[in-house]
């Protein structure tokens, strides 16, 4: 069966996943890098890293993963949608290596990029999305990829069944939150808490069974 | 020098520390007892209660405190000020055992209450109420006894010193939140995360000396 994870979500203390101003020069606006630090000081990211209990999580993102599904926020910064020559934040060959689906109400060719990586844009719900996901990934998993808005609206569904949030020291006090509309998730998972030397704390979340 | 510190102060995953709508019957709101089952479960709660690292935490909460500091909503459940029979929700002999301060707009005479607490009733900013609750304390340290707007109005000023939250795996989606207006917070502390077998994490803060 395959399953929607969700991997290496970093977010404040009070629950933002990005600051704000989003922008090309601030992906992440006002958070800058500090949600994210944590993974890159991991092995996964570069040859120096730890191989500690970071890395251990930081490496599961990419397991059994064969397609995952981003918000328009993910793929660029507003407006990227008005500009032909706009790929992704990612170079020639992003990290993703399978099919790659960018929710966005806007038409848009796929694009073919090196490594196995292709963007295809689609406009629908978080089920559909889902399901057509599914289909590209060939009895592999699907990475939910964020941003929070995108987050959100496949748990909202009850559409997740793995989840791994990175809980950073911070208070960000404005940007993207992931726990609106979300009363009473704690319910369906089974939540575990790990914290690492780093700082961060890992959240994971697994969910019950539906016997 | 007489510290102001917050203990086994509980939020949701989702930052709220109190459910709604609060009443009589329910002073969590629809949090009911979910934020303080972990607390219920430790020595200090009962005889049969665990001594593991929830009641390590647990304990710290009376350790050389001289005064504590709390909210109206904390006092009483909405509308108290107008019931002159109403003194608290803790019986003749409440847990404080210390003058306590009940931040309040509304005047309202001192309540002596069995074994050593007394009520007193005080308008006052964070700051002029710390110096009342100072000098009471008599060289001991001062609680900031909560609800979510006490402690977070106390942060903001810049007046906490210690704080020990404890975060509950559930999504309580409205209530009191804790973090809104404190951007920047995570800088002022040393922030530790601890997980406990029990489900909860302890997070402590310990503010960064000055110099």
């Amino acid at each position: 069966m395959t399953q929607a994870r969700i991997h290496n979500f970093s977010i404040s203390l009070d629950g933002y996943a990005a600051g704000e101003p989003q922008s090309f020069e601030s992906p992440f606006g006002h958070a800058g890098h500090r949600l994210h630090q944590w993974m890159f000081a991991t092995r996964m990211w570069g040859p120096d890293g730890s191989v500690g209990v970071d890395n251990a999580f930081a490496e599961r993102t990419n397991a059994g993963i064969g397609a995952e599904i981003m918000g328009a926020h993910k793929f660029g910064p507003p407006g990227w949608q008005d500009d032909p020559a706009w790929t992704g934040w990612w170079g020639e060959n992003p990290p993703f290596h399978t099919p790659t689906f960018v929710l966005t109400h806007r038409e848009h060719e796929p694009l073919v990029m090196d490594g196995g990586t292709t963007f295809h844009f689609l406009s629908a719900p978080p089920a559909e999305a889902l399901r057509v996901a599914t289909e590209a990934a060939e009895g592999l998993d699907v990475r939910i990829g964020g941003g929070a808005q995108v987050v959100r609206d496949f748990l909202a569904a009850g559409l997740v069944d793995v989840m791994h949030l990175v809980m950073v020291p911070i208070v960000l006090g404005r940007g993207e939150r992931i726990w609106d509309g979300l009363e009473g998730l704690g319910e369906s998972y089974v939540i575990e808490s790990v914290p690492s030397p780093s700082g961060v704390t890992h959240l994971t979340f697994t969910r019950r069974s539906a016997d």
